[in-house]
């Protein structure tokens, strides 16, 4: 079966979501995924329920704090350095039918690596490889090379009401 | 904790993913979860991931066969009408602190039952539950009274292509 590059993108709710409901969908079926989340250091409720739920799925982080409000700093961009440089590995391998790419656009809006370094890599992935991408900022040249594209659109949202991110459902 | 009303709609891909993405979000918290799926009857890869990973998260499909090309028939209705009877019972008990209501836009875009119905019994739903809908077309008025809504735009999408549907990605 042929993989495909899928992007999810947008200021809205359900990006990271979305690839979660992804790789449980791939794992009901048998599927091995890897969930590479960059950017992102906490340990989020999630990460832990996919550890828990399956041998068949390997999750890692590659970022170390939330920089979003500030400067990404050295030791961020090198925690991204090193992530691209396994999660290259991962996908070359190809021992896994489903790599998720968690956070990776906002990665390449920070600089911490170059899109064009991310798109030479997924012209080389295995044939069957599904590949899933998420973050707000997808640049135009990943939304050209990429087979899918959905923008999550905030129509309304409830931080706009103040009300703070909440532990099992924002995070 | 309050609980809101989260929907997620529009045409692009990523819309039930997300629900499950937040069921696992919420599992891996600690949370309890109902989720129910409207129209659909199929045995999607998700739903056997879900229930075989946890004895917190219930599954129930209230959907016959995948009318969405014809007219829905008599049986679909019921079982729309018998699937909004059992979920109106969940949601009161307040046994669960997430309730998904997947693919009810679609239900209530083919009047299998009415969308004044459904926000009545989010009007009575308890503070702290949080209710999750998703599928294409949510009528304006559930936009109005929910706190977040997401809409998927498809940007780009391999269907387009003649890229049929495959287990463990799309189902």
């Amino acid at each position: 079966m042929k993989g495909y590059i899928q992007v999810y993108t947008g200021n809205g709710k359900g990006k990271t979501t979305a690839a979660i409901g992804l790789a449980m969908r791939a794992l009901g079926a048998g599927k091995k995924v890897f969930f590479a989340q960059f950017v992102k250091g906490m340990a989020y409720s999630e990460v832990k329920a996919m550890q828990k739920f399956s041998p068949d799925i390997i999750v890692k982080q590659y970022g170390l704090s939330c920089f979003i409000y500030n400067a990404p700093t050295q030791a961020d961009i090198d925690a991204a350095r090193d992530g691209f440089n396994e999660v290259s590995k991962i996908i070359l391998s190809g021992k896994y039918d489903v790599v998720v790419l968690d956070e990776v656009n906002i990665a390449i809006y920070y600089k911490l690596f170059e899109a064009e370094e991310l798109i030479d890599l997924l012209k080389k992935k295995p044939k069957q490889t599904e590949i899933i991408i998420t973050g707000r900022y997808a640049c135009q040249a990943l939304i050209d090379f990429a087979d899918l594209v959905s923008e999550m659109k905030e129509i309304k949202h409830y931080y706009t009401k103040g009300i703070k991110a909440r532990k099992g459902i924002e995070f």
